[in-house]
């Protein structure tokens, strides 16, 4: 009798074999405004079978790659500190195997923990993010680890203009200025990206890439805690995810996805098209 | 590295170790109004996170009971007749190995191929089945093998006065008058259950217990396709089945949760515990 | 004292004085993923009031044409082939009337219905198809008529080359080596629509237009049971009804809209904007 | 061909040859609060085909009773006066052919214009009232044509003691001060409904039966636009209806279901429900 | 203790001191299909804290700038007249007071209270109307003051060619007729934008920018009654109301935002940007 | 020009004339399933001019009441240890300006913050805890502070018998046999109640409740993180507050309620409903 495994569509391999390791990060306890993204990760594997395996994008197939989906971390909601102690324990395991890791949240703030792990083995890590939010802050309403400053912590890890920011819409004046001063910042979509791309293939740079959903436009992605409006759509969020594939990525996540705010199950299911896109354009 | 196993919380022994075996019947294909109910099965399973192990009705633990939750079958959408056979195959082998069958809808018409299995070893069955709508006509628009008919097909296979109905609330004029003469049809609510209980026990008679969630009054249960006012309440429900667990159960299953109705999650969140207190009630 | 007949807005004509007659076919047993669309027809007859009966685009008023909707069909469910030979017995004769159906779904399955009754009165019929999904899959998960096969068994009517896949980006990787070979299949958007129709208005070639309305980016219309990212928007498909009207049309459905799945009706609305552009834009 | 006659089910008869006509009135422009209940009318007829045509409590069938659903009249949003005045003119035309008046709301204000033409008819008329809220409101805001005054207008017309209200259990204090000079308040359930209606049977008096779907719980039926919670449930209601039934019932509405606040689609079921017992109870 | 001041995010200024005055006018009586948009100013106002006070389209910030938002008007539902004399008052105050008033809606009827109050003070007014459909008509069911007669209410006050109207694609064919005689219709975008303001910023006439939502494609914007498919995108509208921003703007409203049919929040969160945006781009 | 103080119906007496003070505690970061109660008091605030100032059950009415709504805390969401000092400091503020607070969740938790500073002023406090859940753990997840540790909190506060709790029917067994040893737990409904009441009465006690709204049923409230089946009803609530109220209530908290999964509204004005009734019931 067969158990009841459920995974990311066709994600099924054996731990052992697989290049690339799904695990999910349920944690919202941070989200300022509508939580529920701690559902994300179960939604995005639960939904994903109402899309095939196969792309006609690439011409590929989940079912050609060893990808293993292990499951969700189970965190500690209410304690930042402990949940991205764990996250971070999990994706170092990950890499030490050899292994790829992507993550799928949670609100943004679960990336910190995978930066750290990724960052440790890889110490001149260059991070590129799309989102429609800085996340720049230096504390928010007196916490520093929250979603509005992910992208500072991370900062603080890998150093001046060693992240590369797409999609920004939003943000305090002082993020912006920061921004000017710390990251590398493009307003409002991918104008760029080429240029980042090519100098970061130069030079072999190990990238990490996080996608906050976010950064669609809530037309295409209405589930999301904080959506807002003026975003990219579905194919120049596609473009972008390959033309990043091309660099030398060793580690990725897919965030901020809210399913209780998606009742018609739309925007679930153009994650599932993004995670299955990224998975399939990484050489792993 | 864990595999991500999903189950009906703490239902996670060895199949083989499993006195009880739960699975799952994602079928909804002949529903003529709301259709949903093939998600009924993975929604409770999913939610099921949302409840407790320990029964403080029962003073029972789920977690000292040894029950498998072997997942979903699955099953061909617009093929009734295959999808009965494939329930009715899943249901003999458990039955074989020794185990007892618990199933989740699904429609009500995943009843007929279970009942079809357990009838065959058991030729004495009874059923006994809580439900809002009678089920019992000839074909509905044409169709032998649908939901409204399911008790009747059952009908066919046990005969005169072995299906014991309660909470009975619509249906055809027809179907009233054929219950009449041929089935113990208790109308609106459980009055009679208790001397239906004490005969079945008397003569240690094998039975089937089916339970339409749309008999709990949609106050109680709104996530249901045809939700029919004037049912019975939790407590109610709950009280009868630890009735019904005093005979000698050989097979019992739940269906007819439509998640898509149920956005709040508390219909499910009751499916969930009635069906804690299903498992935990039967002595096996 | 007036008879409550409700129609599409203004598709209100006596039945032999309409040249063009609607029905709806609310079938959806075979869907496989989020069920619904059963409902369809009826919301977009239902919710027609909201838009209005002139079309600044075509400049043309529905209230000038002799349109007649004479309902929805009463089908089977669970019963996929008696439900395909009544759809197709009610095109067939309001071809035999002289007259153009016109049908909304339901599920993608319903198609099959409608193309065998024109395919039999125009034995050189050719497919139009806009959809994201391929429909070329020989069965599913058993079943050969499903809404997963739709093209597939029309393509055994109408042979090679001549069914035009538009917009398709969505299926398992057999079925695009089938379309290489065997049908006319343009991904993701309408390129090469204005060479197909050109072909098709020199031979005077009879044309079945099937708009399964995922073809749109669920931005614009969530309220269908398989959403898929990356579809056209409004004004392209408008555009390319436009062009396709120019062919000779014998034949035309819409399907697959999910009304439980569109809370706030804006999908609904879109599928009668669609209809009624599609319904002014024929010669009838 | 067929036409698209849509009926409250089984509803269908000539007009000519029915004892009981019914009609919507989809009116809400007064509401207060949510609104919506312009919707109830025509989601009670379209949803009706959820419930059974049959009766286990009355042991009666819609299909033995001449009833004809006339459906919506098309009134004014914004100028309520007008749309009254429509409703009068609606009701005197049917009692004039001799036949008895069902009104679906729409909000409570409908009320208004019916039983002025069903007072004119019937001087002597009474009024038994199922509502949450007294609405005895001289104005509400400025306006005296208000959802919140239409039993102070009733008041008016019909005199002292005339008004029966149960159910009450919200309103302004000066609301429950003007029901203790002038209607006959029973605060929240039906305590004395019995002594009621024994009076006004002894005298054969004529009777308006109004029935504001928020005097259920809203655990019943949430799909109000103002849920006050403490009201009664199904069984009580179908209860007092049969009573209230043994009166000389000259004219009845249901009013205040908004079922875009329904999206289970329970209250409308109810509602459905509600409205075929008090159709059946009616010797008409 | 402090008080529990609602206000649009950071427009929190001394009345006496702000050269922009907010309120609301929370009316929707004569909506004549989906209503609810009565919540749309308090909504907007409520969800407005999941935006940034910070502009990077303008690189401006409302903390800057000195606005007051003073809540909603309490309007009398129901009576169109009586409401729409409350706005004229409220407006007129504000004008007298030397500030710029602007106004959410409410259903766009509400325009023609704040216009009038407007054209009073400035004779040679013209209007600028973003908006799917053309509200030209001359009555509506009878009635005069409704949301589909708005615009033709207005041209009465202000004259020939002095209504500039964007994005039109909807309406009775006789309103595009109305429209080619005394209005100057732009339909379905933004065509003709850039002369227009270049005259009026040439002559410094006084303009109105009344913007009904709906102008924009239900993919960004679904909660509005009556979405309109073909719609513009939010950088298209944010690029129109900086260019408007450029003549002299003396009043404007935003208005038919439907909260009730916006359950993830999307809709009301670009609202709550443009709203900001409108108010970053007014010199006052 | 009025300012937009927004605040419970009826409730906006100065604070200094003010014998009871209402709060919002917006948080809910350590909520371990649904997330959403954050939003529970600003719901509450918002929807309350839903109901009535005047309650027809205690013949009393708000606006004779001086009660000061002073609005929503502004809590740092991720930070419990923080959230519960803020909670304190306000509620001590309160108490030491000798008014007695009501405070609005938020989740459970919130009550901890609350009562720290209660028992502080009145260290021989008792508890009267209306709940579904037991709230005993000692930790969950490693988390000490989190919602289902509440009431373990509280108890090494005020130690042995000192909490007793109402309407419990979920928990780990360990709960339940902590609670045998260290609370006076009646478990499902209200069963000894009145004992206890006496009891506190005659010693003149002071006592904390905190109202769970989650002790109702789902069917009464599905708006909730954790609906439990098989709770209390309305009537039954409001007769248990109405005892309860007769002791020497010197503070008060109602939490739970989660806004987002309450699309008709109906938990949210029970919960408006049961917060008037427990302000009238209180003689301050």
């Amino acid at each position: 009798m067969k158990k009841n495994v459920e995974t990311f569509i066709a994600c099924d391999s054996e731990y052992d074999k697989s290049g690339i390791v799904l695990f999910g990060a349920p944690f919202d306890s941070t989200t300022s405004f509508r939580p529920g993204a701690r559902f994300g990760s179960s939604a995005i594997r639960h939904e994903s079978f109402g899309i095939e395996t196969y792309s006609p994008y690439q011409d590929k197939d989940l079912i050609e790659k060893n990808v293993c989906d292990c499951g969700d971390l189970e965190l500690s909601f209410g304690l930042p500190e402990t949940a991205l102690k764990d996250i971070e324990e999990q994706t170092r395991m990950i890499l030490k195997d050899g292994k790829l890791p992507i993550m799928t949240g949670g609100e943004h703030l679960v990336s910190y923990g995978a930066v750290k792990a990724v960052h440790e083995k890889y110490p001149d890590l260059q991070i590129i993010q799309f989102d429609a939010h800085a996340d720049l802050r230096d504390d928010y309403l007196g916490a520093k680890l929250s979603h509005a400053c992910v992208m500072r912590r991370c900062y603080e890890l890998v150093g001046d203009n060693r992240i590369h920011q797409f999609c920004i819409r939003s943000g305090e004046k002082d993020e912006f200025l920061f921004a000017r001063e710390h990251t590398d910042m493009h307003k409002f979509g991918f104008d760029g990206l080429d240029e980042v791309c090519k100098e970061l293939i130069k030079n072999n740079t190990p990238v990490y890439l996080t996608i906050d959903l976010d950064c669609l436009d809530p037309a295409v992605l209405c589930g999301t805690g904080t959506p807002e409006a003026g975003g990219v759509y579905f194919p120049e969020l596609l473009d972008a995810i390959l033309k990043v594939s091309r660099t030398n990525i060793v580690g990725a996540d897919i965030n901020e996805l809210a399913p209780m705010l998606d009742i018609s199950g739309a925007s679930t299911a153009v994650a599932c098209k993004i995670l299955r896109e990224l998975i399939l354009s990484i050489n792993k």
